[in-house]
Protein backbone atom coordinates (compact mmCIF):
# COMPACT_ATOMS: atom_id res chain seq x y z
CA UNK A 1 0.00 0.00 0.00
CA UNK A 2 1.32 3.42 -0.95
CA UNK A 3 0.39 6.72 0.52
CA UNK A 4 -0.56 9.98 -1.87
CA UNK A 5 -0.57 13.73 -1.11
CA UNK A 6 -2.11 16.20 -3.48
CA UNK A 7 0.53 18.93 -3.60
CA UNK A 8 -0.36 22.55 -5.43
CA UNK A 9 2.85 24.58 -6.98
CA UNK A 10 3.18 27.95 -6.02
CA UNK A 11 5.56 31.01 -7.05
CA UNK A 12 7.18 30.14 -3.33
CA UNK A 13 7.99 26.84 -4.63
CA UNK A 14 9.51 27.99 -8.16
CA UNK A 15 12.78 29.46 -8.99
CA UNK A 16 13.89 31.70 -12.09
CA UNK A 17 14.04 29.35 -14.30
CA UNK A 18 10.37 28.66 -14.46
CA UNK A 19 10.59 25.74 -12.58
CA UNK A 20 10.18 24.08 -9.38
CA UNK A 21 13.70 24.86 -7.17
CA UNK A 22 15.45 21.59 -6.69
CA UNK A 23 15.34 21.81 -2.50
CA UNK A 24 11.67 22.78 -1.93
CA UNK A 25 11.12 19.02 -3.68
CA UNK A 26 12.59 18.28 -0.31
CA UNK A 27 9.73 20.45 1.03
CA UNK A 28 6.85 18.06 -0.76
CA UNK A 29 8.61 14.60 0.23
CA UNK A 30 8.81 15.72 4.13
CA UNK A 31 4.76 16.86 3.53
CA UNK A 32 4.19 13.35 2.41
CA UNK A 33 5.88 11.36 4.66
CA UNK A 34 3.92 13.19 7.99
CA UNK A 35 0.80 13.21 6.04
CA UNK A 36 1.34 9.05 6.09
CA UNK A 37 2.17 8.92 9.58
CA UNK A 38 -0.70 11.38 10.57
CA UNK A 39 -2.52 9.22 8.70
CA UNK A 40 -1.56 6.18 11.12
CA UNK A 41 -2.53 8.44 14.26
CA UNK A 42 1.20 9.86 14.55
CA UNK A 43 1.76 13.42 14.73
CA UNK A 44 5.44 14.52 14.69
CA UNK A 45 4.61 17.21 17.90
CA UNK A 46 2.95 14.82 19.30
CA UNK A 47 5.87 12.17 19.57
CA UNK A 48 8.49 14.62 20.59
CA UNK A 49 6.28 15.45 23.48
CA UNK A 50 4.74 12.00 24.39
CA UNK A 51 7.15 9.00 23.70
CA UNK A 52 10.44 11.19 23.83
CA UNK A 53 10.62 10.43 20.00
CA UNK A 54 11.43 12.42 16.93
CA UNK A 55 12.75 10.99 13.41
CA UNK A 56 15.66 12.62 11.62
CA UNK A 57 16.73 12.38 7.67
CA UNK A 58 20.10 10.40 7.55
CA UNK A 59 20.22 10.11 3.86
CA UNK A 60 18.58 10.86 0.69
CA UNK A 61 19.25 10.03 -3.11
CA UNK A 62 16.51 12.20 -5.17
CA UNK A 63 16.31 12.12 -9.30
CA UNK A 64 15.25 14.90 -10.69
CA UNK A 65 13.71 13.39 -14.24
CA UNK A 66 11.27 16.32 -15.55
CA UNK A 67 10.91 19.46 -13.74
CA UNK A 68 7.51 20.85 -12.24
CA UNK A 69 5.73 23.71 -13.10
CA UNK A 70 3.91 26.61 -11.44
CA UNK A 71 0.12 25.92 -10.63
CA UNK A 72 1.00 22.51 -11.40
CA UNK A 73 -1.01 19.43 -8.91
CA UNK A 74 1.14 16.96 -8.22
CA UNK A 75 0.56 14.06 -6.26
CA UNK A 76 3.78 12.68 -3.73
CA UNK A 77 3.20 8.78 -3.21
CA UNK A 78 5.09 7.54 -0.08
CA UNK A 79 6.16 3.59 0.56
CA UNK A 80 7.97 2.81 3.55
CA UNK A 81 10.68 0.03 3.86
CA UNK A 82 11.57 -1.60 7.23
CA UNK A 83 15.41 -2.18 6.98
CA UNK A 84 15.61 -2.17 11.03
CA UNK A 85 14.76 -1.39 14.38
CA UNK A 86 16.00 2.14 14.32
CA UNK A 87 15.55 3.44 10.99
CA UNK A 88 13.21 3.55 8.38
CA UNK A 89 13.45 4.01 4.50
CA UNK A 90 11.18 5.72 2.70
CA UNK A 91 10.33 5.08 -1.40
CA UNK A 92 8.87 8.31 -2.15
CA UNK A 93 7.85 9.83 -6.22
CA UNK A 94 6.54 13.52 -7.08
CA UNK A 95 4.14 12.50 -9.69
CA UNK A 96 2.54 15.33 -12.42
CA UNK A 97 -1.55 14.37 -11.41
CA UNK A 98 -2.97 15.18 -15.02
CA UNK A 99 -0.25 13.14 -16.73
CA UNK A 100 0.91 10.10 -14.74
CA UNK A 101 4.34 11.50 -15.44
CA UNK A 102 6.60 10.70 -12.71
CA UNK A 103 8.93 14.18 -12.45
CA UNK A 104 11.29 12.96 -9.85
CA UNK A 105 12.12 9.75 -7.13
CA UNK A 106 13.58 9.78 -3.69
CA UNK A 107 15.00 7.45 -1.07
CA UNK A 108 14.86 8.58 2.34
CA UNK A 109 16.69 7.14 5.24
CA UNK A 110 15.01 8.36 8.35
CA UNK A 111 16.73 7.34 11.73
CA UNK A 112 14.75 7.71 15.26
CA UNK A 113 16.25 9.60 18.27
CA UNK A 114 15.48 10.38 21.96
CA UNK A 115 13.85 13.94 21.35
CA UNK A 116 15.57 14.39 24.95
CA UNK A 117 19.62 13.36 24.19
CA UNK A 118 18.89 13.06 20.62
CA UNK A 119 20.72 9.90 21.31
CA UNK A 120 19.62 6.69 18.69
CA UNK A 121 16.11 4.80 20.13
CA UNK A 122 14.63 1.70 18.85
CA UNK A 123 10.99 2.90 17.06
CA UNK A 124 7.78 2.41 19.04
CA UNK A 125 6.51 -0.84 18.78
CA UNK A 126 3.13 0.85 17.65
CA UNK A 127 4.39 3.05 14.77
CA UNK A 128 6.27 -0.23 13.55
CA UNK A 129 3.38 -1.94 13.36
CA UNK A 130 1.27 0.91 12.06
CA UNK A 131 3.83 1.85 9.03
CA UNK A 132 4.05 -1.81 7.78
CA UNK A 133 0.38 -1.15 5.76
CA UNK A 134 2.99 1.62 3.62
CA UNK A 135 5.67 -1.30 3.71
CA UNK A 136 6.82 -1.84 -0.23
CA UNK A 137 7.91 -5.07 0.58
CA UNK B 1 -17.92 37.32 1.03
CA UNK B 2 -14.52 35.63 1.80
CA UNK B 3 -12.35 32.67 1.02
CA UNK B 4 -10.71 30.15 3.02
CA UNK B 5 -8.09 28.06 2.34
CA UNK B 6 -6.63 25.37 4.58
CA UNK B 7 -3.15 25.57 5.73
CA UNK B 8 -1.29 22.72 7.50
CA UNK B 9 2.37 23.95 9.14
CA UNK B 10 4.95 21.44 8.90
CA UNK B 11 8.68 21.47 9.69
CA UNK B 12 10.07 23.51 6.39
CA UNK B 13 7.47 26.45 7.85
CA UNK B 14 8.92 26.75 11.56
CA UNK B 15 12.55 27.89 12.75
CA UNK B 16 14.48 27.48 16.08
CA UNK B 17 12.08 29.45 18.04
CA UNK B 18 9.56 26.69 17.52
CA UNK B 19 7.16 28.53 15.60
CA UNK B 20 6.10 29.83 12.42
CA UNK B 21 8.75 31.60 10.75
CA UNK B 22 7.82 35.30 10.18
CA UNK B 23 8.16 35.13 6.25
CA UNK B 24 6.84 32.28 5.78
CA UNK B 25 3.45 33.65 6.67
CA UNK B 26 3.99 35.38 3.28
CA UNK B 27 3.43 32.51 1.63
CA UNK B 28 0.49 31.16 3.18
CA UNK B 29 -0.96 34.67 2.36
CA UNK B 30 0.10 34.28 -0.97
CA UNK B 31 -1.50 30.43 -1.28
CA UNK B 32 -4.89 31.93 0.05
CA UNK B 33 -4.64 34.92 -2.71
CA UNK B 34 -3.94 32.76 -5.59
CA UNK B 35 -6.55 29.99 -4.59
CA UNK B 36 -9.25 32.69 -4.69
CA UNK B 37 -8.29 33.94 -7.57
CA UNK B 38 -8.14 30.22 -8.77
CA UNK B 39 -11.84 29.13 -7.09
CA UNK B 40 -12.80 32.35 -9.95
CA UNK B 41 -11.10 30.91 -12.89
CA UNK B 42 -8.08 32.75 -13.00
CA UNK B 43 -4.83 30.89 -12.93
CA UNK B 44 -1.49 32.87 -12.72
CA UNK B 45 0.27 31.18 -15.23
CA UNK B 46 -2.86 31.08 -17.93
CA UNK B 47 -3.21 34.87 -16.97
CA UNK B 48 0.82 36.12 -18.16
CA UNK B 49 0.30 33.69 -21.09
CA UNK B 50 -2.88 34.48 -22.49
CA UNK B 51 -4.02 37.90 -21.09
CA UNK B 52 -0.36 39.34 -20.76
CA UNK B 53 -1.18 40.63 -17.59
CA UNK B 54 0.37 39.69 -13.95
CA UNK B 55 0.25 40.81 -10.55
CA UNK B 56 2.72 41.91 -8.42
CA UNK B 57 3.10 42.86 -4.50
CA UNK B 58 3.46 46.33 -4.46
CA UNK B 59 3.25 47.09 -0.72
CA UNK B 60 2.62 44.93 2.66
CA UNK B 61 1.59 44.90 6.37
CA UNK B 62 1.60 42.50 8.34
CA UNK B 63 0.89 42.34 12.29
CA UNK B 64 1.93 38.88 14.11
CA UNK B 65 -0.46 38.43 17.33
CA UNK B 66 -0.29 35.25 18.30
CA UNK B 67 2.58 32.44 16.71
CA UNK B 68 1.53 29.25 14.85
CA UNK B 69 3.07 26.20 15.00
CA UNK B 70 4.34 22.71 14.13
CA UNK B 71 1.11 20.54 13.21
CA UNK B 72 -1.04 23.44 13.37
CA UNK B 73 -4.21 23.31 10.98
CA UNK B 74 -4.33 26.91 10.14
CA UNK B 75 -7.07 28.64 7.69
CA UNK B 76 -6.17 31.67 5.42
CA UNK B 77 -9.00 33.70 4.89
CA UNK B 78 -9.26 36.15 1.98
CA UNK B 79 -11.37 39.53 0.89
CA UNK B 80 -10.36 42.15 -1.05
CA UNK B 81 -11.30 45.67 -1.67
CA UNK B 82 -11.06 47.25 -4.86
CA UNK B 83 -9.44 50.90 -4.75
CA UNK B 84 -8.45 51.67 -8.13
CA UNK B 85 -8.31 50.24 -11.90
CA UNK B 86 -5.02 49.06 -11.56
CA UNK B 87 -4.75 47.51 -8.51
CA UNK B 88 -5.99 45.41 -5.70
CA UNK B 89 -6.21 45.48 -1.96
CA UNK B 90 -6.49 42.27 -0.53
CA UNK B 91 -7.44 41.92 3.61
CA UNK B 92 -6.23 38.87 4.99
CA UNK B 93 -5.99 36.67 8.36
CA UNK B 94 -4.30 33.72 8.92
CA UNK B 95 -6.62 31.79 11.86
CA UNK B 96 -5.81 29.07 13.95
CA UNK B 97 -8.69 26.51 12.76
CA UNK B 98 -9.86 24.82 16.27
CA UNK B 99 -9.96 27.84 18.53
CA UNK B 100 -10.92 30.70 16.04
CA UNK B 101 -7.75 33.00 17.36
CA UNK B 102 -6.60 35.08 15.10
CA UNK B 103 -2.37 34.64 14.37
CA UNK B 104 -2.02 37.22 11.89
CA UNK B 105 -3.19 39.93 9.78
CA UNK B 106 -2.24 41.23 6.38
CA UNK B 107 -3.38 44.46 4.01
CA UNK B 108 -1.77 43.60 0.64
CA UNK B 109 -1.46 45.93 -2.57
CA UNK B 110 -1.19 44.11 -5.70
CA UNK B 111 -0.55 46.55 -8.99
CA UNK B 112 -1.65 44.75 -12.49
CA UNK B 113 1.22 44.73 -14.94
CA UNK B 114 1.81 43.74 -18.44
CA UNK B 115 3.42 40.71 -18.22
CA UNK B 116 5.98 41.45 -21.53
CA UNK B 117 6.79 45.16 -20.30
CA UNK B 118 6.27 44.86 -16.33
CA UNK B 119 4.70 48.17 -17.13
CA UNK B 120 1.12 48.89 -15.06
CA UNK B 121 -1.99 48.16 -16.89
CA UNK B 122 -5.87 48.26 -16.10
CA UNK B 123 -7.02 45.48 -14.60
CA UNK B 124 -9.02 43.12 -17.15
CA UNK B 125 -12.54 43.71 -16.65
CA UNK B 126 -13.26 39.92 -16.24
CA UNK B 127 -11.17 39.53 -13.37
CA UNK B 128 -12.15 42.66 -11.90
CA UNK B 129 -16.38 41.99 -12.13
CA UNK B 130 -15.46 38.32 -11.17
CA UNK B 131 -13.42 39.34 -7.63
CA UNK B 132 -15.97 41.81 -6.84
CA UNK B 133 -17.49 38.51 -5.11
CA UNK B 134 -14.44 38.49 -2.27
CA UNK B 135 -15.06 42.48 -1.99
CA UNK B 136 -15.12 43.72 1.36
CA UNK B 137 -16.88 47.03 0.85
CA UNK C 1 24.90 55.30 11.46
CA UNK C 2 23.58 52.44 10.12
CA UNK C 3 25.11 49.26 9.04
CA UNK C 4 25.20 47.47 5.86
CA UNK C 5 25.19 43.81 4.88
CA UNK C 6 25.95 43.13 1.46
CA UNK C 7 23.59 39.73 0.18
CA UNK C 8 23.96 37.86 -2.87
CA UNK C 9 20.51 36.76 -5.11
CA UNK C 10 20.65 32.92 -6.00
CA UNK C 11 18.31 30.55 -7.76
CA UNK C 12 17.15 30.04 -4.04
CA UNK C 13 15.62 33.92 -3.57
CA UNK C 14 13.78 34.10 -7.57
CA UNK C 15 10.67 32.70 -8.38
CA UNK C 16 9.16 31.71 -11.66
CA UNK C 17 8.18 35.59 -12.24
CA UNK C 18 12.41 35.77 -12.61
CA UNK C 19 12.67 37.97 -9.85
CA UNK C 20 13.20 37.72 -5.92
CA UNK C 21 10.01 36.23 -4.29
CA UNK C 22 8.49 38.54 -2.39
CA UNK C 23 8.87 36.63 1.69
CA UNK C 24 12.26 36.54 0.58
CA UNK C 25 13.29 39.95 1.76
CA UNK C 26 12.13 39.66 5.04
CA UNK C 27 14.68 36.84 5.42
CA UNK C 28 17.50 39.70 3.73
CA UNK C 29 16.48 42.01 6.49
CA UNK C 30 16.03 39.43 9.07
CA UNK C 31 20.13 38.85 8.33
CA UNK C 32 20.88 42.44 8.16
CA UNK C 33 19.60 42.93 11.65
CA UNK C 34 20.96 39.74 12.81
CA UNK C 35 24.48 40.96 11.78
CA UNK C 36 23.54 44.45 13.48
CA UNK C 37 23.30 43.06 16.70
CA UNK C 38 26.49 40.56 16.23
CA UNK C 39 28.22 43.64 15.17
CA UNK C 40 27.64 44.95 18.30
CA UNK C 41 28.42 41.83 20.15
CA UNK C 42 24.68 40.26 20.30
CA UNK C 43 24.41 36.64 19.08
CA UNK C 44 20.49 35.74 18.92
CA UNK C 45 21.17 31.82 20.20
CA UNK C 46 23.35 33.87 23.26
CA UNK C 47 21.16 35.74 24.62
CA UNK C 48 18.69 33.31 24.69
CA UNK C 49 20.42 30.58 26.48
CA UNK C 50 22.19 33.99 28.55
CA UNK C 51 20.21 36.46 29.26
CA UNK C 52 16.64 34.59 28.73
CA UNK C 53 15.78 37.45 25.89
CA UNK C 54 14.76 36.52 22.81
CA UNK C 55 13.13 39.04 20.04
CA UNK C 56 10.12 38.87 18.17
CA UNK C 57 8.86 40.70 14.81
CA UNK C 58 5.58 42.43 15.87
CA UNK C 59 4.69 44.38 12.68
CA UNK C 60 5.98 44.73 9.29
CA UNK C 61 5.64 47.20 6.64
CA UNK C 62 7.51 46.70 3.39
CA UNK C 63 7.25 48.44 -0.10
CA UNK C 64 8.31 46.73 -2.67
CA UNK C 65 9.51 49.55 -5.40
CA UNK C 66 11.72 47.57 -7.74
CA UNK C 67 12.68 43.69 -8.00
CA UNK C 68 16.22 42.15 -7.36
CA UNK C 69 17.28 39.71 -10.05
CA UNK C 70 19.42 36.46 -10.09
CA UNK C 71 23.23 37.47 -9.36
CA UNK C 72 22.15 41.08 -8.09
CA UNK C 73 24.41 42.26 -5.45
CA UNK C 74 22.29 43.83 -2.82
CA UNK C 75 22.71 46.05 0.83
CA UNK C 76 20.65 45.76 3.22
CA UNK C 77 21.08 48.80 5.44
CA UNK C 78 19.83 49.20 9.02
CA UNK C 79 18.81 51.40 11.28
CA UNK C 80 17.02 51.61 14.71
CA UNK C 81 15.03 53.92 16.44
CA UNK C 82 14.35 53.23 19.75
CA UNK C 83 10.64 54.24 20.38
CA UNK C 84 10.20 52.28 24.04
CA UNK C 85 11.59 50.31 26.83
CA UNK C 86 10.15 46.68 25.32
CA UNK C 87 10.42 46.68 21.43
CA UNK C 88 12.41 48.29 18.90
CA UNK C 89 11.88 49.67 15.50
CA UNK C 90 13.37 49.21 12.87
CA UNK C 91 14.13 50.81 8.79
CA UNK C 92 15.86 48.96 6.91
CA UNK C 93 16.38 49.20 2.84
CA UNK C 94 17.38 46.82 0.08
CA UNK C 95 19.83 48.55 -2.48
CA UNK C 96 21.41 47.43 -5.69
CA UNK C 97 24.78 47.72 -5.08
CA UNK C 98 26.13 49.20 -8.41
CA UNK C 99 23.42 51.38 -9.05
CA UNK C 100 22.18 52.83 -5.74
CA UNK C 101 18.63 52.16 -6.51
CA UNK C 102 16.54 51.48 -3.61
CA UNK C 103 14.55 48.19 -4.42
CA UNK C 104 12.59 47.57 -1.05
CA UNK C 105 11.91 49.46 2.38
CA UNK C 106 10.61 47.93 5.29
CA UNK C 107 9.71 49.31 8.65
CA UNK C 108 10.26 46.61 11.07
CA UNK C 109 8.97 46.49 14.72
CA UNK C 110 10.79 44.00 17.38
CA UNK C 111 9.35 43.45 20.80
CA UNK C 112 11.42 42.17 23.56
CA UNK C 113 10.44 38.71 25.45
CA UNK C 114 11.64 36.68 28.12
CA UNK C 115 12.66 33.22 26.17
CA UNK C 116 11.68 31.15 28.78
CA UNK C 117 7.96 32.12 29.06
CA UNK C 118 7.61 34.46 26.07
CA UNK C 119 6.17 37.37 28.04
CA UNK C 120 7.09 40.87 27.22
CA UNK C 121 10.25 42.55 29.25
CA UNK C 122 12.18 45.44 29.38
CA UNK C 123 15.03 45.58 26.70
CA UNK C 124 18.54 44.62 28.72
CA UNK C 125 20.34 47.81 29.48
CA UNK C 126 23.46 46.34 28.02
CA UNK C 127 21.55 46.00 24.66
CA UNK C 128 19.15 49.14 24.62
CA UNK C 129 22.93 51.60 25.06
CA UNK C 130 24.76 49.26 22.37
CA UNK C 131 22.01 49.48 19.55
CA UNK C 132 22.14 53.55 20.05
CA UNK C 133 25.02 53.29 17.18
CA UNK C 134 23.02 52.77 15.26
CA UNK C 135 19.59 54.99 15.85
CA UNK C 136 18.03 56.87 13.11
CA UNK C 137 16.69 60.13 15.56
CA UNK D 1 42.00 22.70 -5.44
CA UNK D 2 38.91 23.21 -3.90
CA UNK D 3 36.44 26.22 -3.53
CA UNK D 4 35.49 26.61 0.08
CA UNK D 5 32.27 29.96 0.71
CA UNK D 6 31.75 30.57 4.13
CA UNK D 7 27.80 30.39 5.26
CA UNK D 8 26.01 31.91 7.98
CA UNK D 9 23.38 30.17 9.86
CA UNK D 10 19.89 32.45 10.60
CA UNK D 11 16.34 31.19 11.78
CA UNK D 12 15.66 31.21 8.05
CA UNK D 13 17.37 28.34 7.73
CA UNK D 14 16.37 26.27 11.35
CA UNK D 15 13.27 24.30 12.07
CA UNK D 16 11.70 24.02 15.13
CA UNK D 17 13.42 20.76 16.15
CA UNK D 18 16.34 23.69 16.67
CA UNK D 19 18.45 22.72 13.66
CA UNK D 20 19.04 23.68 10.29
CA UNK D 21 16.66 22.24 8.07
CA UNK D 22 17.38 19.34 5.99
CA UNK D 23 16.20 20.78 2.45
CA UNK D 24 18.34 23.85 3.58
CA UNK D 25 21.45 22.31 2.90
CA UNK D 26 20.81 22.13 -0.83
CA UNK D 27 20.73 25.80 -0.85
CA UNK D 28 24.10 25.76 0.87
CA UNK D 29 25.42 23.83 -1.37
CA UNK D 30 23.49 25.46 -4.92
CA UNK D 31 25.43 28.90 -3.39
CA UNK D 32 29.07 26.93 -3.18
CA UNK D 33 28.79 25.70 -7.00
CA UNK D 34 27.67 28.95 -8.03
CA UNK D 35 30.44 31.09 -6.24
CA UNK D 36 32.74 28.66 -7.36
CA UNK D 37 31.58 29.25 -10.85
CA UNK D 38 31.55 32.91 -10.30
CA UNK D 39 35.41 32.66 -9.40
CA UNK D 40 36.41 31.37 -12.62
CA UNK D 41 34.41 34.33 -14.09
CA UNK D 42 31.06 32.23 -14.99
CA UNK D 43 27.69 33.48 -13.62
CA UNK D 44 24.51 31.80 -14.54
CA UNK D 45 22.47 34.75 -15.46
CA UNK D 46 24.83 35.40 -18.07
CA UNK D 47 25.41 32.15 -18.96
CA UNK D 48 21.91 31.73 -20.31
CA UNK D 49 21.54 35.05 -22.26
CA UNK D 50 25.26 34.67 -23.74
CA UNK D 51 26.01 31.37 -23.79
CA UNK D 52 22.32 29.80 -23.88
CA UNK D 53 23.66 27.91 -21.58
CA UNK D 54 22.10 26.54 -18.49
CA UNK D 55 22.81 23.42 -15.58
CA UNK D 56 20.29 21.73 -14.09
CA UNK D 57 20.49 19.13 -11.19
CA UNK D 58 20.01 15.80 -12.63
CA UNK D 59 20.40 14.01 -9.03
CA UNK D 60 21.60 14.38 -5.34
CA UNK D 61 23.09 12.32 -2.75
CA UNK D 62 23.36 13.58 0.76
CA UNK D 63 24.37 12.02 4.18
CA UNK D 64 23.15 14.51 7.14
CA UNK D 65 26.09 13.51 9.72
CA UNK D 66 25.21 16.29 12.42
CA UNK D 67 23.49 19.10 12.22
CA UNK D 68 23.92 22.56 12.03
CA UNK D 69 22.73 25.25 14.20
CA UNK D 70 21.56 29.22 14.61
CA UNK D 71 24.70 31.09 14.18
CA UNK D 72 26.71 28.37 13.06
CA UNK D 73 29.51 29.88 10.71
CA UNK D 74 29.76 27.37 7.63
CA UNK D 75 32.01 26.35 5.39
CA UNK D 76 30.98 25.06 2.35
CA UNK D 77 33.58 23.27 0.38
CA UNK D 78 32.68 22.22 -3.07
CA UNK D 79 34.73 20.02 -6.00
CA UNK D 80 34.10 19.20 -9.29
CA UNK D 81 34.87 15.83 -10.75
CA UNK D 82 34.00 15.90 -14.85
CA UNK D 83 32.50 12.71 -15.41
CA UNK D 84 31.60 13.39 -19.05
CA UNK D 85 30.90 16.06 -22.09
CA UNK D 86 27.48 17.14 -20.91
CA UNK D 87 27.12 16.66 -17.25
CA UNK D 88 29.17 18.11 -13.75
CA UNK D 89 29.44 15.97 -10.84
CA UNK D 90 30.21 18.04 -7.81
CA UNK D 91 31.66 16.68 -4.18
CA UNK D 92 30.78 19.06 -1.68
CA UNK D 93 30.68 19.21 2.00
CA UNK D 94 29.06 21.60 5.21
CA UNK D 95 32.13 21.82 7.80
CA UNK D 96 31.43 23.62 10.90
CA UNK D 97 34.20 26.31 10.31
CA UNK D 98 35.80 26.50 14.56
CA UNK D 99 35.47 22.68 14.92
CA UNK D 100 35.98 21.16 11.57
CA UNK D 101 33.58 18.60 11.76
CA UNK D 102 32.05 17.50 8.68
CA UNK D 103 28.04 17.69 9.16
CA UNK D 104 26.67 16.86 5.52
CA UNK D 105 28.57 15.70 2.36
CA UNK D 106 27.12 15.59 -0.91
CA UNK D 107 27.42 14.31 -4.49
CA UNK D 108 25.59 16.35 -7.06
CA UNK D 109 25.30 15.42 -10.80
CA UNK D 110 24.80 18.39 -12.86
CA UNK D 111 23.43 18.26 -16.77
CA UNK D 112 24.09 21.15 -19.06
CA UNK D 113 21.51 22.14 -21.17
CA UNK D 114 20.52 25.05 -23.73
CA UNK D 115 18.74 27.44 -22.13
CA UNK D 116 16.53 27.80 -25.19
CA UNK D 117 15.31 24.33 -25.89
CA UNK D 118 16.33 22.69 -22.54
CA UNK D 119 17.96 19.73 -24.37
CA UNK D 120 20.95 18.52 -23.61
CA UNK D 121 24.22 20.25 -24.96
CA UNK D 122 27.94 19.75 -24.53
CA UNK D 123 29.46 21.80 -21.87
CA UNK D 124 31.04 25.00 -23.20
CA UNK D 125 34.72 24.45 -23.96
CA UNK D 126 35.86 27.68 -21.67
CA UNK D 127 33.80 26.53 -19.19
CA UNK D 128 35.09 22.51 -19.02
CA UNK D 129 38.48 23.87 -18.72
CA UNK D 130 38.38 26.39 -16.43
CA UNK D 131 36.44 24.14 -14.04
CA UNK D 132 39.58 21.71 -14.36
CA UNK D 133 40.90 23.64 -11.85
CA UNK D 134 38.35 22.70 -9.39
CA UNK D 135 38.87 18.85 -10.24
CA UNK D 136 39.51 16.64 -7.68
CA UNK D 137 40.74 13.34 -9.57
Amino acid sequence: MEFSLAVRVYYEDTDAGGVVYYANYLKFFERGRTEALRELGFEQSGLGAQQDTIFAVRAIHVEYLLPAQLDDTLSVVTRIRLPGKASLEFEQLVVLENGYKILTTATVKVVCLRASTLKPRAIPEDILQAVEVYSAG
